[in-house]
């Protein structure tokens, strides 16, 4: 039945963009509505041009009327989500937010890496939207924070060492990740500019990546210990898709691709295979990873 | 002997980059001096990062000493160069100026697709700076106006058929270009953003270009004859090159390959070849063209 | 119901991939059966990477258990299913060939652009698989001939011009027409290497592409005409789409893009847009297009 | 003087195509040969079609007329170059093999990673190729071992560090690196095919590429002591250039920047910048570097 009702605030944007393309043809949602403070008034697939007579309605402006919905997903940057969810929240409305607003549990490192939080009451109550980790708790949950790109991918690939976490150097884990361009947003920019991006390979914010902090709580949380790792992102020339190469050092015999498998086996969207390609998951829900272990440096690698 | 002094005003766009790439290597140049309102003071390397360590001097601003020199190259946008050339040229500096503004030797059909003009006396002083059509009189103009990207393309590819041009239907020229981004230039914007420019192939400004009647007015100065014709680009995910594949129909038995190769024998860098691929000419000064006939529909096809 | 069986011959190259990716999930689509000579016993996700936990069965060989279904798909090479139709149709089994050994009437143009044919008779009864030109005779038929994909993009932007083709000369139509590489299919080769496409435009089979008849005899029989076109294709460096830039001469005042809304009013995957981008298509069944009329050279241009 | 006479063997690969392009243009080479038993008598631009007009001579075959040359370059396949090189070093020509057969000084490593040595007792003759490491030995050398692609990135990026090396993990080394395809060759391959290759980013040979132990044995002998590192390589969607992304964890206070700026002070291919990208190194000779310190987990980054 199509009776939930749901509402797209920020919906001009990639995340926006997508959202929109999923939900009107979702099975269950009906009216849907989505708000665009630059293009209010424009038809959706006048900006996303891959919506026509797929998603034709214009873009509204956030009033009560547009915010009259059963879910409401915030694809509002970073410091607009703060303002906007706890009047959502207290008016009974499931709110899942897409900025960093409420990743983390202990408001004060968002603050030491973003800015002064307008909510900080609501970082605890906000559950990390990650299914694979938080499934049960995002059932019930009324605020859901959605993982960053790069702690999806990365998050997902140490997950299944939790049980072997004893042997691991957990304080020393090295991360290479390699992103498509969407991930820069729809904002032009001198960053993403084709003629800048296309035939290179733009190494950026290392060691300074505010995403660190993000994959170093939710991999502790889950682990129950200290998580240290370093970060080099990588911009690279295609538009979806990110490739993060974890490396753990510890001492491991047993063959990882099969625990791998077993940990995943129930999860729709992890596939465990010898070639995890971003073009294999690229438009896709799937995550798809590999994990090998070098004996020359004792050394786990997850892709 | 490295000793003519050389300014390029406007130095922090694409063309400003490659001309300081071009001429801090020149083995006749000396003193090379670039300006840039928006980057004064910074080092050009800081700006063009392949220049690291070939060019390294700061942008000035364009003053009295920034001018001082014996050759000018104006990689200003259209519309500045017409204010910035006849001071220059009083002073008996040699100008070469890479914008439109001084492309149509009547000023009139320049109003009609750009604007107005600030030195209009200058149109007809100026000389298309295309060296296969123009070599002598460039080598001695004070002001050359450069071709724009696609008519390079198109006026190169039809010069060798203006023996013949009785034969040929000079009013019903159909061409369709393919260009990398680079010629979008440097400024950052939707229609070159690399995710909307990657796996796309962008067709814009149909029928309403304004290269449009440049090649004309130069083809048909060349032919000495009206020209029409048709241009459809298309923004194609690569960054420098441009094919153009131009249709002109015609009655004609002959080899056309041999008579292009006969044309332009002694041009040091025009290729005939059957392969005339942007690869093979990007990076370079060459221009690679191919002719084919096709006898279904009577029609000569210039690549 | 999923009471449909299905065999796809020649299902490790790319449309035998598409195929069983579309047909995986189809709701009508019991059985699905997939063969390969090349890759008998191999798991389809092995070789087709994305359809890992979509479609894992292993490729069969071409045999009496294999070939007992409902529905059959050719994705074989041309000349080789001009070979397994016809017993394929003798035990009543609907075939879709995606070759183009029947996608002549006349089985003589057939074998002036390919080969002697090895199923003449079949010719006349196969029926063109563009719905919108042939969907009733296809609702009926028991043998599609699928078209190819530059055909599929220039007969689909001439239709609407059926009924004003007195008005325009259809015996110069000029096409110029970009494809990605997946057209190439998967077998490897100099032609579509990485190194050899990326960054580059690569034209080729200039006036003599055989796609080209293919297009003259369904757009003459639409139209009930002669029909003459040069056509010439370029190989882009994307994997997916295709551009076709149609243009047709000829007298016209109306406003084209209103008829083409008309004409392909009901049509589910027909989009009339300014912007008939590849990247809105791709992925989709959609094909976008745009019209425009150049009165410089009194032209309908369709893309 | 242009009097030295050089031969390529193995011309019609891109190593040998980009040799051809430089000693067609170098100062000091006169007669230039290029062999290639495929291309045999085919014009090398018509197999390398940027060297249209720049070097057109036909493809020899390997006799004593084009062995007769003062350079021999090897651009031949691993095992071939250990078979020619003996005879010509005999003759008393110097000879630069491309190939990896003498870049072990051990020629035990290289039999356990590649296969038997026909020509053992030249390995420790050969001269690692690498002007920043051998530049005096490579100056009297009579046989050169040019370096392979992923150890140039690495060794480089190590080398500043052999005077600290004492407070580093040199056996926990973690190398991430990106490669173009031109690193593939040009014999197509499905690995390499453009609608495998573009969009995508594919990890290969996990733990077990042959580059690493190059890396480790030149490292060794350059640092003097036991080097371990993990090297996991990238395929992606660029045609050339290599990032490497190298980890070494210790403790470490000062502003490595500036002390590689040092070190390679002198070095004309060399450049210390904070965007080491590969489009600004791509087409030339340069190999740029940074290089960060990660405090979090105490480390070293370079890339």
């Amino acid at each position: 039945m199509k009776d939930i009702s749901v509402t797209v605030v920020g919906g001009s944007g990639y995340t926006g963009g997508e959202l929109l393309r999923i939900l009107a043809r979702h099975p269950q949602v009906g009216k849907l509505t989505a708000t665009s403070r630059q293009h209010e008034g424009k038809k959706a697939s006048s900006v996303h041009q891959n919506l026509l007579n797929v998603y034709d309605k214009e873009f509204k402006q956030m009033d009560e009327k547009s915010m009259d919905a059963d879910f409401i997903f915030l694809a509002t940057p970073h410091g607009e989500s703060m303002t906007i969810a706890p009047g959502l929240l207290e008016k009974g409305v499931k709110v899942v937010d897409l900025s960093a607003d409420y990743r983390f549990k202990d408001y004060k490192i968002y603050e030491k890496y973003y800015q002064k939080h307008a909510s900080p009451e609501l970082c605890k109550k906000a559950i990390y939207g990650l299914p694979e980790a938080y499934r049960k708790e995002i059932k019930k949950a009324n605020l859901v924070a959605n993982p960053g790109c790069y702690p999806t991918s990365v998050i997902l690939g140490l997950l299944p060492l939790a049980r072997i976490k004893k042997k691991l150097e957990m304080k020393k884990i090295v991360v290479d990740s390699l992103s498509g361009t969407s991930g820069a947003g729809a904002k032009p920019s001198e960053f993403a500019h084709h003629s800048e991006v296309d035939e290179n390979l733009k190494v950026y914010n290392v060691a300074k990546h505010r995403h660190r902090p993000e994959m170093e709580s939710i991999v502790g949380e889950q682990f129950g210990c200290d998580v240290k790792l370093s970060f080099t992102p990588t911009l690279a020339p295609i538009i979806r898709g990110i490739q993060s190469n974890i490396h753990v050092h510890g001492k491991l015999k047993e063959n990882l691709m099969d625990s791998y498998k077993k940990f995943y086996g129930k999860e729709p969207f992890i596939r465990i295979t010898e070639t995890p390609y971003v073009k294999n998951v690229a438009h896709t829900n799937y995550c798809d990873m590999g994990v090998w272990t070098d004996e020359n440096t004792s050394e786990i690698i997850v892709i």
